[in-house]
């Protein structure tokens, strides 16, 4: 029997330094290979290494865009989602989602995250804002976890 | 080398009589024939009986949602978007899709093409609309022409 | 007893001739004359014109912009809404008029009266698409009943 | 000379306690006497207290409603704005406002302050989420001093 794929969002900066890269890069890789698809805001930082990661395996990646053009989307996103809303999309990309993992970030992970709890979406974090509700995680291993439990 | 994958938008009403949803199902499947991806809005007539022939070749299919739930998605959507943004979602389809295929529909379908053509995307109507501009067909085959004409 | 003030939509494109901004004007005229609020895109042409033609009148002027900046307001808007949403603003702009009167205009303005259409608003045109729904009229004094008989 | 008029954004929960409602209703009452406009999500508790001092004051008050209706605008709204996009109309606040004040609240005041410091929108806070980037003030009156070093 074939397992539900889930919509996994990875919210996160669009700069980031090389340690949070390397942690993007791991959960998407293990989105992916847990067979899931990766939902993010397509553009570069967290959310290009998360896509990247999940690319390198072969996963399916969609990135949801604040412009009104695809061609802003990094080059590993499959699936860009030309929104034209601007930063009102990340209200779109929890909606999406059916759980949401947060790494780092500032004010427009900060309105992910908000979002995210208007929702009732799980949102895991990984060194990203302490706000009640975020459910704090410490590897990006442990999104694997969270994944086996979802399914 | 791999083909460049279009999204191609499929808009039309809701609600459909079954010669158009034989028209609508044969254009899903032309698209997933020629390896492209078909984005719709989601819901039923039109939107699903063109998924369905998209998902009968083993397409990709992309549904913009109206609403906040993931689970209005007709069966033959595998990427619902759900964007809570309403019928502001129309805008959503378009500036994502490389060309859209207009067939039959009611108003929600012309405020589609409006935004087809607002932003320059190339819109093939069936049966549709006839607002200048659109491009008429008259046989969902002729849609093959059309995307082999695009890569 | 205070009349009841509705807010009124005018509808048409960002650029128009003599003829069109003289009708547009007298449309906004005409809404603050009777003690309405116009509602608009907030932009140029039409929508200036019918701004202008209702502050003459010490009317109220909304202009729901596409962009992030107010400053993108014509002169005669006192209340600008930048939504950012992009086109996707239209919808909002339907929603909010009680009533809508489109004046000439191009693919924009057709979304609108589409969008208008969808949820069932009154629609009247003057020298604008011909689309099954539209109440066509030939002067802008023919305003001045449409409003009268809302109230 | 006229002053200018500013659009004062007042965000905050949809529910909120007595003492909560008494700090809404004097900086709706202050915004009001300063001779600017109130604009606020148009709904319930810290939106309605607003709205309700701005309209004891004869002053202006714009309401930005998530839903399709203008129904569901508190009493004490002038000027309804029907989105119909839902939560992403929290972004349309932010963008319209010149000034956030923020008032109590929850998640969705959270996304109102997160926008707010993405678009370096000045954002003071009463009782409210302790961000870096918020300006804690501590009673109402000290809106009035905001207020004039704006204009």
């Amino acid at each position: 029997m074939e397992r539900k794929k889930l919509l996994i969002g990875v919210i996160g900066g669009s700069k980031c330094d090389e340690e949070i890269a390397k942690i993007a890069f791991r959960v998407g890789e293990i989105i992916a290979e847990e067979g899931h698809y990766l939902i993010c805001g397509g553009l570069t930082g967290v959310m290009e290494h998360a896509a990247r990661g999940a690319k390198s395996k072969n996963g399916v990646t969609i990135g949801i865009l604040p412009g009104e053009s695809k061609s802003t989307a990094n080059p590993y996103i499959e699936i860009p989602i030309a929104t034209g809303v601007g930063y009102a999309r990340n209200a779109i990309i929890v909606l999406t989602a059916d759980v949401l993992i947060a790494i780092d970030g500032e004010y427009g992970t900060l309105s992910e995250i908000a979002y995210a709890l208007i929702y009732n979406k799980p949102v895991y974090g990984i060194r990203t804002w302490d706000i009640p509700g975020v459910r704090h995680i410490f590897s990006p291993e442990e999104v694997r976890g969270i994944l086996l439990s979802l399914c």
